[in-house]
């Protein structure tokens, strides 16, 4: 059967794109496939992965190996495999108290990684970004030829406008309207895309594609340290508001009454459950950091009152914050990160018991509050997921790459627009 | 130019129907469009589109009218009208203080209305959906012979479970788990599909499809009387959580020395913003119902003092909750509906002020607070707007509806299975 494009209303060139798509997203997020799984996964025909697959094998994306045999008859069906190192980002990590630089490959593995403290505190723009710089090439440099990188993408502990990596306000860092995106791209002397996002926000996206949440379609993740920040995911995708600012979770208002929050406002969320309130509430400088509330977790499994009493104290708080952002976000599964899935085991049944006061009875049925599985380098996974996405999206863009060893300028002008 | 169906990976029925479906969601949510708006909003070629508008004419969906001349040189283009008879759904609004029915064409305009006063207070399942049966067929036995209905929709100030209509909570008719979706196909004795949803959500849809928002991706709609209620639109599409429960904005904590609210919590945005926390102030029955607001607000407009300062008080919770809300799901525009569109003229500029001062800056700039243009009745066209998606996401299943003034049995099934 053949009919005519108007018949369809459709380009080819539009559909080969769309099915290229289609399917290196899937080996990309699932991993090694047979060829059944991929006809299933996608909807395409058998007949269409074959020929996709012809060209993807030629362009070196995939690979198809024999699997091993399961110990049942017949031959096993041979895997088709992403190659990590057809195609890698760059994936960067901006803490508050610490910087990362990680190469990771097509398929989410992580090549190459690199992780240096920081001390707390402002720092200039320039300087994180030299910083960024130094990282970036020392896990660069430890392969060679060098790997075709597709892509940057970078976590911040700060309110970003996704399109164009513009820090708003990041009070940890002292940044405020910062072009963070525009600086990497001229520092690193890229032409890849450079995709930059909350920390929360990518916390979030690597639970769900690589951690605890694989599968999740709507997901809530409460991270934080000092800060606390939020990651939604909705149906399957990342929530970010009409700019790229929302799931800023540690600003909402639950105590008229209480502590001036960083931002200006009274009372917000993470003025209780954050690492500051947790510390004081244990008797210790507000200022401490990681290795502070390392010491604070230990005396609490010690049992030592003032540590416990202020883990309680903060996982009521935590309890009592989730509990109308279930109402209104109706999650199904909440993931706690950075400080929150570090202290969860001493907080869950204080969590639990807030939630099974404060929420409403259909949301709370079908809610479940874990540790992330993915812990501090959840961030980082993330801004490797945001990075490869202008490749998952049109695959065709990139394959020139393999035979010249470089992207063609057309293909990279493109990607540029994809990403716009 | 042609190509083999193994080329594309699809299936040429598939297409079809995808298109279809285009070309009628743009006719029924933007009215008469030339054929030239057609192919720039729906992508597809002039000469698809000259196909798909031959079947839907035969069909009896739409028409083709000259437009009136508009003083330029030449013929204008004739434009393809939705017809509001071809198809219709039965919308329902079950409200505190009233109930509701409508027949809505397809494009949207309403054919047929009834609202009739409920008194305040519990009722059962039975008794409602009885009254409801009652106002459908007032509104129905107004057209002879009867309008083909493709759906019913309705609205409810309760907690539901999208996936079949179940109610798990509306405090304010004392209901708890009633299978309203079941209940009311039950006694309809109808085919068609029923679908359900909180009124406040079905609020948004409409403001966003038919009133202030029209074109606004990322909505928060805030309404309420009694009960308080929200409405998200996240990219341009209804935000419900994983199973229709989201949105209740109502029981976010923003007090915790406060009151007990209607759900069993303490300190609810609800207890500090709904009808009974202003009448209070106002130093009127916290029972009194809409007329009492009304009279509230008649004397706010005099100057009365405690009925000033009530609506400032209340404003002024109105926006410490709201900057929370607006932190983490950054919208674009807040719509306010029910109370608070009435009470918007004379607490905009509090709400206003409370925003600039807890909201972060970048989401605060983006954000503008408005009354809702669709008032009481927003529900009630949202539950029209819901009714229609089965329609318009395949209206390949009802073009046989036309020919034998019925839907075939076949269609039928189908449409409930796009609808399950």
């Amino acid at each position: 059967m053949t009919f005519a494009r108007d018949d369809l209303g459709l380009r080819s060139e539009t559909i080969r794109r769309a099915n290229l798509s289609a399917i290196v997203r899937q080996l990309h997020g699932d991993g090694p496939l047979s060829r059944s799984e991929l006809v299933a996964r996608t909807g395409l025909t058998r007949s269409a992965i074959r020929g996709h697959l012809g060209e993807l094998v030629a362009g070196g994306a995939v690979s198809e190996r024999r699997a091993a045999p399961l110990g049942t008859p017949g031959r096993p069906s041979p895997l088709v495999c992403p190659e990590p190192e057809s195609a890698v980002v760059l994936a960067l990590d901006i803490e508050v108290d610490s910087l990362a630089a990680a190469i990771i490959g097509l398929g989410g593995d992580v090549l190459e990684h690199i992780r240096v403290d920081r001390p707390r505190g402002h720092s200039s723009l320039a300087a994180i970004v030299d910083d960024l710089a130094v990282l970036a090439e020392t896990v660069r440099s430890r392969r060679t030829p060098r790997l075709p990188e597709v892509g940057i993408g970078v976590a911040v502990v700060g309110v970003v406008r996704r399109a164009d990596g513009l820090v708003s306000t990041a009070p940890n860092l002292g940044w405020v309207d910062e072009p963070l995106g525009d600086r990497i791209q001229a520092v690193f002397g890229t032409d890849v895309p450079v995709s930059v996002a909350n920390e929360a926000d990518l916390g979030a996206l690597a639970e769900a594609r690589r951690g605890v949440a694989i599968g999740v379609d709507h997901l809530l993740y409460v991270s934080g340290e000092v800060g606390v920040g939020g990651g939604l995911i909705v149906d399957g995708q990342p929530f970010t508001g009409v700019a790229g600012y929302g799931g800023e979770i540690g600003h909402i208002l639950v105590r008229p009454d209480g502590l001036t929050c960083r931002c200006g406002a009274v009372g917000c969320w993470e003025t209780e459950i954050g690492a500051v309130s947790l510390l004081r509430r244990a008797g210790r400088s507000p200022r401490g950091g990681r290795a502070d509330v390392d010491a604070l977790l230990d005396d609490a499994e010690a049992g030592v009152p003032i540590a416990v009493a202020a883990l309680e104290e903060t996982g009521r708080w935590l309890g009592r914050g989730l509990a109308g952002l279930v109402n209104v976000l109706n999650p199904r599964l909440v993931v706690f990160g950075g400080l929150f899935g570090r202290i969860h085991p001493f907080v869950a049944s204080l969590v639990d018991a807030e939630l099974d006061r404060s929420t409403l009875a259909a949301p709370r049925r079908l809610v479940r509050v874990v540790a992330g599985s993915l812990g501090a380098e959840a961030p980082l996974r993330g801004a490797a997921e945001l990075a490869f996405e202008p490749l998952l999206a049109d695959p065709a863009l990139w394959m020139p790459l393999r035979g010249a060893g470089v992207m063609s300028r057309s293909a990279k002008l493109a990607l540029r627009r994809v990403v716009a």
